[in-house]
């Protein structure tokens, strides 16, 4: 099937279901220009998952068991409210490391919650024994079609916004997200992946010629913090050509805090690791090159209302 | 002068200089209808009051001593920080009740920074003796026909971005923000003005006939508290039949508490004052009215990442 055709099909599916996130234009940052910023950290639970999550949910059928998923946090936190809003039980399994702030998400939504030891790959080893249980369905975080489909819809709704950018900065964990920007954008506009040093499973997998198991660490890793690149996101980077760049830990908060301080804009590690690659140089785009950066969460600990 | 002509001026005046904050549609509050919710609180320095003070500032002359202006905190770092960009020293009083976040806010601008014990009122004063002793030029944080037109400016971008409501809620502190907000829309949308029990200089004016001194306190005070209304905003307020609320703490923390929550919106509880007149009923609009909600401030304390 057609990504793009597949990703049309998403959005038409999850419209009224999910948020049409605002973007603004923005100078500031330490930067040469201008840039454009879609706020998909406002998205329901605060990352961009909630698309992939209703877009599977909606596609369905769902059986009686309900939904399972594992999840750094944030993908369990999408597939709960999506699950509670459709009228479906959920459980979610989260690693410890998905922190208390990200757990709490999860608990508003009334799923049901097992805390795994360990990082996110323990967590997706209970869920897979839990499916084979419980006959539920899981959803997964990042390598399944109709998430990835769901994710791109994110990109397609910029891209209808008026979108002017040469060249588009994505964060990468998993592949969802840039999977979807991927299959949407087709090679229309340049896609710059970044991760961070200690969690670059795309990275990795582009150098080592196929995806192949990272360790993870640093202070994104309860989003970004995947030990493997996504088949899917993997493909459709060798095919798209995705530029690779990766940022280290003082990069990324130095760019958390500026969104916050410069623009009120508070975002968690992972939501602010594509500005990271501007502002550190990692990624230095060329005199005129029209940049965008897509916020993808905000789900920040400790949390500041909490 | 015409408000509408005034407004459009400060308009073409601020542009490049000011940001055009985005705008959302979004259900959700606990609320029977969806809202449209604009963003001004990712303005620079995090309110709307970047607006007038660039207004004032480019409309100049400024003279050889520069800027000085009394504020709770946001209008001083929003004059710091247009005065910054243009070139122009300034100086800035702000009571202690501005808070840590706010005078921090300032102190990054590299302005000069006067904090004065007691209320607005104090700091008031203090800047009135220095503007005298020194010949900087005021701006005033609300009742000046430049601040109140550049405020102005936001509801005419809201328009420029395709508002569709029939009322507009906004939070209510000496009244610049409204004033301009009344100013340009001339009657054309309902403007409902949401005010703090214990900070409501409108309501009290409204109630009787004139500006009156109200003592001032609550979660909202080091934005909201200006113990008189603007002259300026309390006639367009009569002229144009603005309709007053009140709402008290509880429900300003609990609106600041789900725009956090559900939408990942930070903002500080004079931010949230217009939403928590819609979540506590104390405005409740008809069936099929539509209605929209101005987030004005964001530097909440204590700072999620000081």
């Amino acid at each position: 099937m057609d990504w793009k055709e597949r990703i049309a099909e998403a959005a038409r599916r999850v419209e009224g279901h999910v948020l049409r996130t605002p973007v603004m234009r923005t100078g500031g940052f330490g930067l040469d220009r201008e840039i454009d910023v879609k706020l998909e950290q406002l998205q329901h639970t605060g990352t961009f998952k909630a698309r992939g999550a209703f877009n599977t949910l909606l596609g369905g059928p769902v059986p009686q068991a309900g939904i399972v998923a594992a999840s750094g946090g944030n993908h369990g936190a999408a597939v709960a409210f999506a699950a509670h809003r459709l009228g479906y039980p959920a459980h979610i399994f989260v690693p410890q490391m998905a922190g208390p702030s990200k757990i709490a998400l999860i608990e508003r939504t009334g799923a049901r919650l097992t805390v795994v030891e360990g990082e996110y790959a323990n967590a997706a080893e209970a869920a897979a024994d839990y499916e084979e249980a419980s006959g539920a369905m899981q959803i997964h975080a990042y390598d399944a079609p109709a998430t990835v489909a769901g994710q791109g819809t994110c990109m397609a709704e910029w891209e209808a916004q008026g979108l002017e950018a040469d060249t588009v900065l994505i964060a990468v964990g998993g592949g969802g997200l840039i999977g979807g920007a991927l299959g949407w954008l087709q090679g229309r506009r340049k896609v710059v992946a970044v991760e961070p040093v200690t969690s670059c499973a795309l990275h990795a997998a582009l150098a080592a010629g196929g995806p192949c198991d990272v360790t993870v660490s640093g202070v994104a890793a309860n989003a970004l913090g995947a030990r493997r690149i996504g088949r899917i996101c993997y493909d459709l980077a060798r095919r798209h050509n995705a530029q690779s760049v990766l940022v280290n830990d003082t990069a990324i908060t130095t760019a958390q805090t500026a969104l916050w301080q410069e623009r009120r804009l508070l975002v968690e590690p992972a939501g602010a690791t594509a500005l990271a690659a501007l502002m550190s140089g990692a990624y230095r785009p060329e005199p005129g090159e029209r940049v965008a950066v897509l916020l993808c969460g905000a789900n920040v600990a400790p949390d500041p209302l909490g």
